[in-house]
């Protein structure tokens, strides 16, 4: 019997998140931005969406915008932010691994007269916020370092390079694609400026992602076109999708420390057997600072 | 009973779209850039659906991009195809009743340098090829106009528009959301680089759509990432819709005929029975070269 192992890669979409949908996939089609109230319903039906997954990481529901995926809320941020904020600089720091829709996204930019900083993890796999702070200059307008690793699950110190962008009045975004449903996040107590996240990676489906941008960030849109989205996101909204991501995080939130602790055991028992069985095993990473963690240390 | 009226804003989804896409929402959810068997399993149906596009419109299957939806295609048409040519112009030909994705696109490149000329229709809602044939100057790199408009569903010369492009060695992209499935489209005989279309206007799901761009274009991708669309588009593949639109695409272009018929009879009612009860009425845009149409004319 095949079994899957790569849920970091996606995830099977989970039985409720499904049956949330498929109304909105067969017979409540309406375009949300119609006029009349079948349209208007599913206008609503969005904003319950959308409330759900302010209400998971504390968000206000008008921070709250949906894309088409992880990649595209990573590119919505960063591009967003520099270009409306060129004025003011046109430096940024990131990490050296970062996921490619943060690494390239970069790297576009730099084509558009923006300096980058790549900043090199320490051997356990974690950025050390006092490289970030070393690397800020005048110039610097953003700083951008994922919660969690895509390759090792090492966990960064989000919190404490929170404290430094505020500290120097820079955006902070956080591709934070592979710690949702794996570890409690309260954006406003993390000094979280953005922060992206994909449905398919916590058992909604693909080609759904969210955006969280904070209020009084300024930034511009990137896929131009109708008003949708708080006029920040063009396109007619696949709204069976967002419904989906809606609920696949309202339940990730629920089922977090069940889902931590299973996890963790199985993670534990997965190291133990292959160092038992196979000595000269190396583990990349922080043993401790990685997910699955059980714990709640990151609210 | 309530009888929806606005198949041109979205349309209910297909029973056999959905059929065909169920199994990809629920249990052939594997990452398709992932290298085990399942994965490749989607690779493969994602090609498949990409063969039926390109059959469609008389493509080559290499020259089919998935996106997130029409105005994503647009906005990847015509930003990536504006930044990669800046070197040998700046100046684009656009109309002035384009959809809001090209002419927003549009005023969001005046603000990096690039100089826009919108033509206005003429009082029967269709552009005058001599007229985009006047705008063109030495610096012009990119014609964008649509197939048929959004708003009254007059059908723009695309053919003479396209035979003037070559002309003049331009590339020519056409928003083609409201044309697909109302109009059999050959983009090799119509001279167009690259087009744009939509799922959810031809009975596919939201959230998807498809960019059309000839294999000899310049362009760079707008969403960085990973690997996915030939480097052209990151992000894990929306593998249900991808499949869905594939077999809508089939069925459209299998009904097209039936189609057109049908809604003619319809259209050809309404107008009469308007015009019989409301004598000041007044109908916008060209009476014959408007959709539906009940012609083969566009092959």
């Amino acid at each position: 019997m095949l079994k899957y192992f790569d849920n970091s890669a996606t995830t099977r979409i989970d039985e409720n998140v499904l049956s949330e949908m498929m109304p909105y996939l067969v017979q409540n089609y309406a375009n949300p931005s119609a006029i009349y109230s079948i349209g208007k319903k599913n206008k609503e039906a969005i904003t319950l969406a959308r409330m759900r997954i302010a209400e998971c990481i504390n968000a206000n529901v008008n921070e709250i915008y949906f894309t088409s995926g992880g990649s595209e809320s990573d590119n919505l941020a960063i591009k967003g932010i520099s270009f409306a904020n060129s004025k003011f600089g046109n430096h940024i720091i990131t990490s050296s691994f970062e996921h490619p829709a943060v690494l390239n996204t970069c790297k576009f930019l730099e084509k558009f007269g923006f300096r980058v900083t790549y900043i090199k993890p320490k051997q356990n796999g974690i950025i050390d916020p006092k490289d970030v702070e070393r690397a800020i200059t005048k110039r610097t307008i953003l700083i951008s370092i994922m919660f969690v690793n895509n390759e090792i699950g090492t966990i960064q110190p989000i919190k404490e390079i929170g404290e430094i962008a505020k500290r120097y009045s820079i955006y902070f975004h956080t591709d934070s694609v592979q710690a949702i449903g794996n570890i409690k996040i309260d954006v406003k107590a993390l000094g979280i400026s953005s922060l992206s996240m994909s449905a398919h990676k916590f058992y909604g489906p693909k080609g759904i992602g969210v955006l969280y941008m904070k209020s009084n960030v300024n930034f511009i849109r990137i896929q131009d076109g109708g008003h949708q989205e708080q006029n920040m996101r063009a396109g007619t909204e696949n709204v069976a999708g967002i419904i989906g991501t809606g609920k696949a995080m309202q339940i990730a939130t629920q089922n977090l420390e069940d889902h931590q602790r299973y996890l963790t055991m199985l993670r534990n028992y997965c190291i133990r057997e292959l160092k038992a069985n196979f000595p000269n095993v190396i583990i990349n990473g922080d043993l401790e600072k990685r997910i699955p963690r059980k714990c709640k240390c990151f609210i």
